[in-house]
């Protein structure tokens, strides 16, 4: 990626071992990295959206989580036990609808607690925050890795020349690498395709017109903001593909992701637009049979102002049902109808 | 309507023969009144949605042409002849789409030179911009009475318990009654069914999450915001009838109106839910055979920030195939298809 395409410091470590990361509630208009190094920072930064995107927010989680342990440690508190259980549990119910958040905590704990097992009994033991650290720089890692390889499958999936529309930000500024949807995009470009893309704003947060549209202009890429409500005018006027990220993944492949996800997968199959989603194999929850169970977080009233009087209904996230999708971009391959067998087939050892 | 709807003061005259309109972009934090007597102040309050809605344009512009007519008397211009040209000229031309504008202002001034050629010769002249003003409060008379028609044909759709979604604002900030879709919804609620509205925010400059809740809460109607994007989520789970306004009709019943209109009908279709428009007989443009003739404005690119490097397409309006709409209800009754014969047999003398 680094003939064209400038990473972005997302998140990273601060020398005395806090997590640092770009709030990007205020973006685009200036850049500001924060510090923090307590669970209830990393919840609060991931809850008011400083740190979003469901692959993100779980390595941010991890990192968090080790950052957090570190500042025990220093207080002459075992993070073990307890703290640890504790610490987890309020980091993997910071927001509900993503399981990468909850995933990543529970694999980064059982390889520690696995690698604490094995080392029974010596007496210069690792210290705890340096085993989260470890399963958390491991989970970033692997995170970059599947963003390469979903930008390579589904790159395969644009055209030569491609006016892409995509939904909220599944970027750089969603993940530990370059992207689900958004590497797509990124990759076929540096396969020397010429790709545009039309980013949907999505309201309320503005995730589409303010991050994306910084994140893409940033990496050179031409990039059309419309409002929401626009996209079927859009679509009519000529869009070769839809991609968006998920934040979960039923064993059916009904999707939930942003608010307006949904919309876009109805407008697309009206157009005759193949609509993909791109995520990594841990977007899935193979425990629900179906989308209608996944959790959909509702947010605050006040990010849609209104007249006194009126009542806001604001959720997060739909779910869109797995008739409307085309194919589902993973970092083991695309996963096509019928998804039940085939992602069964693909991901049902995980 | 007397009994429980509860008209807002929207446009009017001063003492001294301004015109004073609610400033709409004020809305709802503050109810602030504008004095307009030139031509430039009412194209400016027009162009910057001061105003707004394709009826009530059309009535403002006609009253702020009686109004400038009236100062340049005082000012010992005659307004007949070349500065009546060139006020229709620069009023009917300050927003594209809605046809109304320039329909009014047409029926504005050839009935005052009808009445002028008819006085022919007598010493005394009524001054022109009495005449003006005659016609323009006959036309918002009419128009008053046509919202209660539409509000009377449309309120047959309404369900006893409805649950009915609108876009943008088509009520009494948009006409000089009680408005149209809103006037559907205040009807039947009049006839004592029980209707809740869900109103989408319609971005970029929230008439929905605006207006449309400051109208219908003043009116004890219950409404609930939502952003453009949620409005299929929100269909999947319930929602009776869908109505819009209209800007423009072609003859075949292609509707141009706010921008996600189009998205709401393809949504509506895929659920199964009737679509309908509501505007009066001056809606409607004969003279186009089919929607894609209809000049849709495209707004400034402030409306929509985003970052820097990334570009913005904000249409105001789409355009909605007559395929996708039940009906079109007007004063003179409900619209079905085949629209073609059906508009023409009612309206093709109007």
């Amino acid at each position: 990626m680094a003939s064209t395409t400038q990473r972005l410091k997302v998140i990273g470590w601060t020398d005395d071992g806090a997590v640092t990361l770009l709030d990007q509630t205020q973006l685009p208009a200036e850049e500001v990295y924060l510090s923090l190094r307590t669970v209830d920072e990393m919840v609060e930064a991931i809850q008011a959206l400083r740190v979003r995107g469901a692959p993100l927010i779980g390595i941010a989680a991890a990192m968090g989580l080790a950052a957090a342990a570190r500042a025990a440690e220093e207080e002459g508190v075992d993070p073990a036990g307890e703290w640890l259980a504790d610490a987890v549990q309020r980091l993997g119910s910071a927001r509900p609808t993503a399981v990468n958040l909850r995933w990543a905590l529970e694999r980064v704990v059982q390889n520690v607690e696995r690698k604490r097992a094995a080392e029974n009994g010596t007496p210069d033991r690792v210290p705890m925050s340096d085993l989260l650290r470890a399963e958390a720089e491991l989970l970033w890692r692997e995170d970059e890795e599947m963003c390469a390889a979903i930008g390579r499958a589904g790159a395969r999936l644009v055209p030569e020349r491609a006016r892409v529309m995509t939904h909220c930000n599944a970027g750089m500024l969603a993940t530990g690498g370059i992207g689900t949807a958004l590497g797509v995009i990124y990759t076929a470009r540096e396969e020397g395709k010429e790709v545009e893309v039309v980013s949907c704003e999505a309201r309320p947060l503005r995730q589409g017109g303010r991050l994306t549209a910084w994140e893409l202009s940033r990496n050179g890429v031409p990039v059309t903001v419309i409002v929401d409500s626009a996209a079927g005018m859009v679509m009519r006027s000529g869009v070769d593909l839809v991609v968006t990220g998920a934040d979960r993944i039923a064993s059916n492949g009904d999707t939930a992701n942003k608010i307006g996800t949904y919309n876009l997968a109805v407008l697309a199959q009206a157009h005759g637009i193949p609509f993909y989603i791109a995520a990594p194999s841990s977007t899935f929850d193979l425990s629900l049979p179906a989308g209608e169970r996944i959790p959909i977080e509702v947010r605050s009233e006040s990010e849609v102002p209104t007249a006194p009087g009126a009542t806001v209904y604001n959720p997060a996230f739909d779910v869109t049902p797995q008739n409307l999708i085309a194919g589902i971009i993973t970092e083991r391959g695309l996963i096509t109808p019928p998804f039940e067998e085939n992602i069964q087939a693909l991901l049902g050892g995980k």
